[in-house]
């Protein structure tokens, strides 16, 4: 059996308690850890399970995970993913080929940014598309997404920007020599985001009904972990703003409810209301019973 | 401390780990059980948390959570939510109210059909606004879904269409004359659903644009447990479609990729796939390895 199980939003104590009982008993344990990042590492992962867990990269992923569904064939192989499984195409990829060669798979569904973003207080019926703003390079700077974004402004919708992650990438030169060296992950912040978009939308009016630098924009940072942060302000502010350690995302505001303004305002810039809402587990009183 | 806890898809051990350990030491334990369903029973619940868990229904929620609130004021209480607690517009005001009056919120994060419908093998990137669908009645038939359903087709998105449910629903008589008696629950199937949005295209010719009858849709039921169930086939087709009990989704098919087409081809109505890759886990190996 192939297990595809979500772990959340990156703690370990995220995944299921059914995630959690599967993988307990499964003969092999990987983790894919290219498309998303664990706020924990997967050390604080083995502790929970206290079985191994063998970290399947980008190439393991896109070249080798045949041999992780021939083992699935034999024994019980869980396949970990940040986030939802079928948040990214890849898996929908993997289960098709697992279930070709009569390979029986289960999906163990988790939380995932999609969903989680309600937490700034939009409510989840009134997005439309969701975007992904990649990393721009000298000579690639795509801009499509500014059109999506465009499309569900016009529809009063907001929009989830999904923003870069690069890991285990090789430098061109790495890549044409064939050296398996890798470069540092990079994680794409909201400033940088926002500048990307800023530069996109360059010489437009604030009156434009599209994406302005005066538009209303959310950053969030680490959603669902101790140290969330949430920040509301235009996207020319948003250049500005650092909201630490990935992982970021960033919400186009389109038409908004009473409620979803008042929801907003604790997140303004400038405000005092820096606490999202995540107090420290240590603080609360169930812990100090718990202990 | 209030805690607000998702419980992810309906089954008792989709509460993640954090939201267990959270559930276990709180002081009380409350279960929103109105905007949606549990596929278990609440005794589940109780057993694998260990305690009492009190039902805040339509009622609670409406008029006396406030009660609830300042419980959490001065202990530890939980309510637990299927789903994401954010999925549903109630919960960020309930948010707002405790905040107004000093009492520190704290969220955990679960799986919700809004990510999981994913399962469908239709890229989550291609869903454009979602709506309700929402049962008609003799003299309230309301149809801006079907707006909304042709503005995500005309631009190529996937439509997910949330059923409605009824859950401890007055009849106007009961209501007028203030009697506590309340209509069985009632939970939309997807049958019903497309009957009702077959009516509201009516004449529509299939060159149509926007939906119409032959326009292609994919039926969920139970997503995320042993028993799900998925149906691809045309409107027209649906709603003849049986999937069983609750609870059921219906996404309307935008533009597709070769993928996801390919994806679909397991659901497809009258295909002899009938196991959407749920076994039971009775007849794993890992199942007869723990037990």
């Amino acid at each position: 059996m192939f297990y595809l199980i979500g772990l959340g939003l990156g703690d370990a104590r995220d995944i299921s308690v059914k995630g959690l009982e599967i993988v307990r008993r499964c003969e092999e344990v990987y983790l894919e850890a290219y498309t998303s990042i664990l706020t924990c590492g997967a050390e604080a992962l083995e502790e929970l399970y206290g079985r191994p867990v063998t970290l399947a990269d980008r190439e393991t992923v896109e070249q080798g995970l045949d041999s992780v569904i021939s083992a699935a064939g034999e024994r019980d192989v869980a396949l970990l993913v940040v986030g939802d499984p079928f948040a990214a195409t890849t898996h929908h990829d993997l289960v098709l080929r697992a279930r070709e060669r009569g390979v029986p798979c289960r999906v163990v569904h988790n939380a995932s940014i999609m969903t989680a973003v309600g937490c700034c207080g939009l409510q989840l019926y009134s997005y439309g598309e969701t975007v992904s703003i990649p990393f721009w390079t000298d000579d690639w700077r795509p801009d499509s997404f500014v059109e999506r974004i465009d499309a569900n402004l016009a529809r009063g919708q907001h929009t989830l920007c999904l923003l870069d992650i690069k890991v285990k990438e090789q430098s061109v030169e790495n890549l044409l020599r064939g050296r398996k060296i890798y470069e540092p992950p990079r994680f794409m912040s909201v400033s940088v985001a926002a500048a990307q978009l800023l530069e996109a939308v360059g010489g437009r009016a604030e009156t434009d009904p599209g994406l302005t630098p005066a538009s209303r924009v959310v950053g969030l940072a680490r959603v669902g972990t101790d140290t969330e942060r949430l920040v509301a302000c235009t996207l020319r502010e948003m250049a500005g703003v650092d909201l630490g350690p990935p992982l970021h995302s960033l919400v186009v505001v389109g038409n908004t409810h009473p409620m979803e303004l008042d929801y907003l305002k604790q997140f303004e810039l400038g405000s005092d209301a820096k606490d999202t809402g995540k107090a420290k587990e240590g603080e609360t009183k169930a812990d100090q019973a718990s202990s």
